[in-house]
C-alpha cells in the first residue's frame, strides 16, 4: 500500500522568507521520505485562501487546490508558528476553511476526512505548544482525521526567550524523537484506515 | 475479537447523586451494548485519587485500580461537566494520574496506553465543551492515546443557561448522533488496533 | 472626562453581509452611547491586514489606520464569532498585529496599551465563547490592556445548534445584563485608568 | 490606603515539600513586601477542599477558611504548576469553589470579587503558562476580579525539558521583570478600586 502525506507550513513569512516551522517541517518531511512517504510542504501564506468556511469562496479563492492536495493525500501534518501562545492567523484561517468537511459526505454519509489522519507540529521562540496541540487536535478531529498516538512534536524555548528553531545549534534529541514517532504513528494508523475505512453512519 | 471499553465520569458529586454526566455515558454505554462491547462507569470522584503524577502515590491511593481498568481496556471515555467552561477538577486530577504513562513502556518501548483509543464525552449547562475537548484530547494523546474520527459526543444548553442535561425531556437528536459515531468509531479503530500494534520504537 | 471606545468586528464576511456579530456590538454600541461614550465598529475583514507581527508590514497594509483608532480610544472592544470552537483568523490576525504592542513603549517604559481596558464580546452559532473570551484575555492583556469585572458578553446556541443570533426573535435578558456590566464596568476602569496611569517600569 | 494581597499555591504536593511555584510566589510576595503590602502564600493542597461549586460544602470543608482569606485582601495571586500544559488539579478546585461567587452579591447587586484584582504564577518544567494564564484570566474574570495590565509571571524551560524552576542557578532576569510589573500593576489596579468601586448593578 502507497501513502502520501502533506505538511502545511502556516507561517506568517511568505516564500522565500526563512521560518523555523518549514526546518520542523522539513524534518518530519525528510522522516516521512526514509519510510518512503512523500510530504511535500505547502506554505498556505503563499496562496489566497479567501475568508469563510465553505470549499469555495468564490473568484480568486486558492484554497480548492489546497484542499485537493489535502484530500489525496492519507495524512496532514499542520505546522505552525505561536504567536501569544496561539496557532497563526494563517493556521486559523486553514482550520476555518477546513470546516466545510463537516457537510461534505461520501456515500456512506461519513466525512471526506474519514480514514484520513492527521499530526501537529508547532515552534516557536516560548511557550504556547500544547495549547496549539490542543485546538488543533479537536478542530482536525471534529472535521474527521483521525488522530494517532503521540501525534505532535513541537520546539519552544525558555519562557519569554528569544531564540528560534532555525538559529539553534543542532536540533534536540527531544524533538528529533517526537518527530519520529509523530511520522512513524501517522504511517501505522494511515495504513490501517487505508485498508479498512470507518463503517457507513447509520 | 472481543472488545473492552471503560468510561470515566468526573462529575463533582459522589454516587449515588444523580449526574448529568453519568446520563451522557449511560447512553454511550448503551450503544457500545448495542455493538456488544462492555462499558462500565467509574465515577472518579466516589474513589480516592490522591494528587500526584505517579502510578501509585502510596498508602490510600486508590488510582491504581482504575489505573488498571483503564489498562484492560481497550477504549477510554472521558466524561466530564463543565465548571467555567473548564473540565472539572476531578477530571483534572485524573488526567494527572495518567500523566505517568509517559515514563511506563513495554518492551518495544512503547507507551503504555499505546493501542488504546480514547473519547470524549462533555456535559453543562452552557459554553465550553469544544474547549474540554481541545484539552482532553491533547493530554490523552500525548499519553500514547489515539483518537478516533469524531470522538466526542457534549451537550450544551444556550449561553448562560440553567437547564441540565439530566432534565431535558428528551436527548435532542445532534447528541444521539454524536454519541453513535463516538462509539462505532472507537470500535473500529480499537479492533484496527487490537489486531495491529504501532510499532516499536525505534 | 470624556472617554472613547472602538469595537472591531471579527466576522468572516465583508461589508454590507448581515453579521451576528454585528449586531451584538451594534447593542454593545448602543450601551456605551447611553453613557454618553462613542464607540465606533470597525468590521476588520474590510481592510487589507497584512500578516506578520510589527505595526506596519509595508506597502498595502491597512493596519497603521486600525491601530491608531485603537490607541485613541480609551477602551477596546474585540467581537468575534466562533468557528470550531475558536476566535476567527480574522480576530487572530488583528491579536497578531497587537503583539507589535509589546515592543512598543511610552516615556515611562510602559507599553502603548497601558491605560487601556479591553473587553470581548462573542457570538456563535454553538459552542467556544469560554474557551474565545480566555484566549483573548490572555493576549490582550500581555499586550497591556486591563480587563475590567465581568467583561465579557456572548451568545451561543444549544450544542450543535443553527441557529444565528441575529435571527433570534429577542435578545435573551441573560445577554442583555452581561453587555449592560461589560460597557459599565468598561468606562469605571477606563475612567480611572484615566486619570492615574501606570507607574512608570522601574 | 493600606492594600494586602494573597497567594494561592496550587502545586500538588503538600508541605514542606519544595515546590518551585513555592519559590515563584515566595519572590512575588517579597516583591510585593517591598511596596509595603503583606502577601501570606497558601498551599491549598494542604487544606481539604471538598469537591462541589457552593461556597461551603458542609462537614470537613477547608474551603470557607480560604475564601475567607480571598476576600479580606484586595489581591489575589493564582499559582499553580504545568502538567499536560494544563493548571493543575488543585488549582481547577480553588477555580470551582470561586465559582460559587457568581452568585453572591453585595448590597449593590455587586459580585463580592468586584473590586478585587487577579494575577497568575505559572511555573513548570516545561510549556503551557499561557494557555494556563488565559484559563485562569477567563474564569477570575468571570466571577468578578478585575485583571491588571500584564498581570502574569511564569517560567518554563525547553520544550520537553526537566528541569526544575527551584533548581535554576538564578531567576532570569526576565522573569524578575514580569513579576516585578505584576506586583506594581496589582497595586496600582488594587489601590484604585479600594478608593472607587465599580457602580452598583442596574
Amino acid at each position: 500500500m502507497s501513502l502520501s502525506a502533506i505538511a502545511l507550513n502556516c507561517t506568517l513569512k511568505t516564500s522565500p522568507s526563512e521560518s523555523s516551522c518549514e526546518l520542523l517541517l522539513s524534518q518530519v518531511s525528510e522522516e516521512f521520505a526514509r519510510h518512503g512517504v512523500d510530504c511535500p510542504i505547502v506554505r498556505a501564506v503563499d496562496y489566497n485562501l479567501l475568508p469563510g468556511v465553505t470549499s469555495d469562496e468564490g473568484p480568486g479563492d486558492e484554497w480548492p487546490g489546497i484542499r485537493s492536495q489535502i484530500l489525496d493525500a492519507n495524512i496532514l501534518i499542520m505546522g505552525t508558528p505561536i504567536w501569544m501562545g496561539q496557532p497563526s492567523s494563517v493556521c486559523k484561517r486553514v482550520m476555518e476553511r477546513l470546516d466545510a468537511f463537516l457537510g461534505e459526505t461520501d456515500d456512506g454519509g461519513r466525512q471526506v476526512a474519514y480514514g484520513h489522519v492527521a499530526g501537529v507540529a508547532v515552534v516557536g521562540n516560548e511557550d504556547g505548544a500544547h495549547n496549539i496541540v490542543a485546538q488543533l487536535f479537536q478542530g482536525l478531529n471534529d472535521v474527521g482525521f483521525s488522530i494517532p498516538a503521540s501525534c505532535s512534536t513541537y520546539w519552544t524555548g525558555e519562557a519569554m526567550g528569544k531564540t528560534n528553531y532555525k538559529d539553534l545549534p543542532e536540533t534536540p534529541d527531544a524533538v528529533k524523537s517526537a518527530t519520529k514517532a509523530l511520522v512513524q504513528n501517522c504511517i501505522h494508523l494511515g495504513e490501517l484506515l487505508a485498508g479498512a475505512q470507518y463503517p457507513s453512519k447509520q
